[in-house]
Parts: C-alpha cells; structure tokens; sequence
C-alpha cells in the first residue's frame, strides 16, 4: 500500500520538475507507474492534495541535500556553499537539464495554481534560506566572511537569484548559468 | 484587420504574463476579446505561431522599456540601472504581483513548449544582457565601476537572477525579492 503512494509521488516529481503542474494531468503519472485512477483517489483526494504531498515530499528530500553538503566540516563553510553548487550543477546535468526544482515551477506557476500552494511554496524557500543563513554565520566565524554582512539577505539573494539559474540552466540545456550566477554570488561577498 | 491582431496579442500577453502556455487555451484568449476562432486562424496558423508572435512582440516592447531607463543621460550608468529595478517594482505592483515576465514564464515552461520557442527565448536574453553590459561599460567609463569587472559577465549575473526574482515576487506578491536581489547585486560590484 505505502509502496504505491511511493510510486505516485515519485512519477510526480519526476513529471513536475520537467513540466507544469497545469500541463501534467493525472493520468499521464498514473500511465507511467499503471497504477489504476481509483488507487490514486484511494492515497489522494485530489490533484491538489497530490501537489501538497509533492510539494512537502520534494521539500524534505531537498533540506537533507542541503544539510548533506552544508554540514561537511572538513571544508571551510564557503567551500560547503561551493561544493552545494557544484552538486546542483552535477545533478542537473545528470538529467541532461530537463529536471529543474520543483518549487520553482510551482512559484512560477502560481497564477494557475491552488491558492493553498502559496503559504507552503514560501515556507520551503525560508526553510532553505534558512539553512544558507547559518553557514553563512559559520563564515563569518571562521573569517572568511565580513561581521559587517547580513547572511540573512545574503542567503534570501542566493535563494532568489539561484531559482532563476535553474530556470537558465533548462532552457540553455547548459550548467553556465549555475556558473555565472554562483561566480557572481561568490565574487560580491564582502571578505572576513 | 490589423487592430484584431493587436487585440489578440495583447490579450495574449495578459494572460500570458500571468500564467502558462500550457495552461491557456485559445479559447480564454478569444472569450477575451470577443474574437471568433476562425478569426484567430486567420492572423496565426496554431498556438505556436501565436506563441513565436508574443514572444517577439514582448521581447521589443521590453527592450524598448530597457532603452527608456538605459538611456538617460541625465543620471549616472549605475543610477540608469538602479530606475530600470525602480520601474520594473513599479510596474510589478501596478499589477498587485500577479504579472511577471513573459520570457521568463516560458523559459520555465519549455520541458513542455514546442522546441522552436528555446533558441528564440536564449535571443531574448542575450539582447537584454547586451543592452546591460554596455550601460555596465559606460558606467566603468565614468569611474562607477572597477575597470577590471567583466560586463558581460555581471550583465548575464543580473539577468539569470533577476528573473529569479520576478518569480519570487510573483510567488510572495510583494517587491521585496526584487528589493533583495538589487541590493545583493549593486552591493557586490566592484568599485571604480
């Protein structure tokens, strides 16, 4: 039972970082897995309880990726935020740049989603920026970053500028503008 | 003749800013403004046609939109940029955040837009960068900006993430992220 709410959940990810919500119907998931349509009522009461469930799903699996890398004290906390990139850069190149993130095509998207997406959508970002702020604290500790620095904007405009280097990543099938943006973020830091 | 072909075009771009391709049908745009499908079939031979025209139109008007604030000789290279950020705030608010960019909204898109859409968004985005890197140029001729810094390269920096920040600001319906990401790229450019 679990194992086919596993199933759904995983076509959906696969499905949604490549497409829209709105573009991707049901069936087309349940094709994938030839899991029956009244199965999927049976785990999710709708398309839009499924989006929340992918949504919180894609949200956990992505804070573990992140602590993953952001927790690794055999580097200096700069080098975990570069090694976070270089990660993202790998990953997406794995799936030849047809996968992006999750809750940037649902924020992108937005306008034609259910309202309750919003709230949730939001928190992940905080969540993650979050996760940036303090090794960007951990930075300033260790020097490598001015005290005078606000890691909490600077996390919410890594946050905000990254989502827009996967958006460039997709459509250039290329990883240069995960470079270009981590190059950029990295250069304009203030040093310790 | 003429006038229903603007009609549908800027219908088209309303409800395009606001949601995606995929989840506009014709029949929204047309409902819209009263325009019959044959009529439609009549300026553009499919969706995609239509979809090629937008793009176009939207990419000139906004270059236009760039050149207006880019063009002002009577404030400084950096203070040019700084009134295009100011104006595109502006413009998102007068919208209460539900409009972004056109371009940005189909890149995010494309895993599921006719291929023939990616090469002409890639253009759109190297024609704006263009229009930033030389107004980078100048501002490194007057003495704003550090001689050593790679124009080309801030301008691609500022336009992955700033439509990173376009989403965000759709998502949270508040300027703030537009605010945030301006900030975190003025602060990092290196001094002249």
């Amino acid at each position: 039972m679990v194992e086919t709410r596993d199933l759904l959940l995983r076509a959906g990810l696969e499905v949604l970082t490549e497409k829209g919500f709105s573009a991707t119907g049901i069936d087309e998931i349940l094709h994938r897995v030839s899991v029956p349509k009244g199965s999927f009522y049976h785990y999710f009461e709708s398309k839009e309880a499924f989006g929340t469930a992918l949504i919180a799903q894609y949200a956990h699996f992505f804070a573990r990726k992140i602590d993953h890398y952001l927790s690794d004290k055999s580097i200096s906390p700069l080098a975990r935020l570069r090694a976070f990139v270089a990660g993202a850069q790998a990953g997406m190149a794995s799936h030849d740049f047809r996968r992006g993130c999750l809750i940037g095509n649902l924020g992108q998207e937005m306008g034609s989603l259910p309202e309750s997406f919003r709230r949730q959508l939001q928190a992940v970002f905080d969540d993650w920026q979050s996760r940036f702020a303090r090794c960007l604290m951990a930075a300033q500790e260790a020097g490598e970053l001015s005290r005078q620095a606000d890691c909490e904007q600077l996390a919410a405009f890594f946050w905000i500028g990254w989502e827009g280097a996967v958006l460039r990543a997709k459509l250039e099938q290329s990883a240069e503008p995960l470079e270009v943006f981590a190059r950029g973020f990295f250069a304009g830091l203030p040093p310790g």
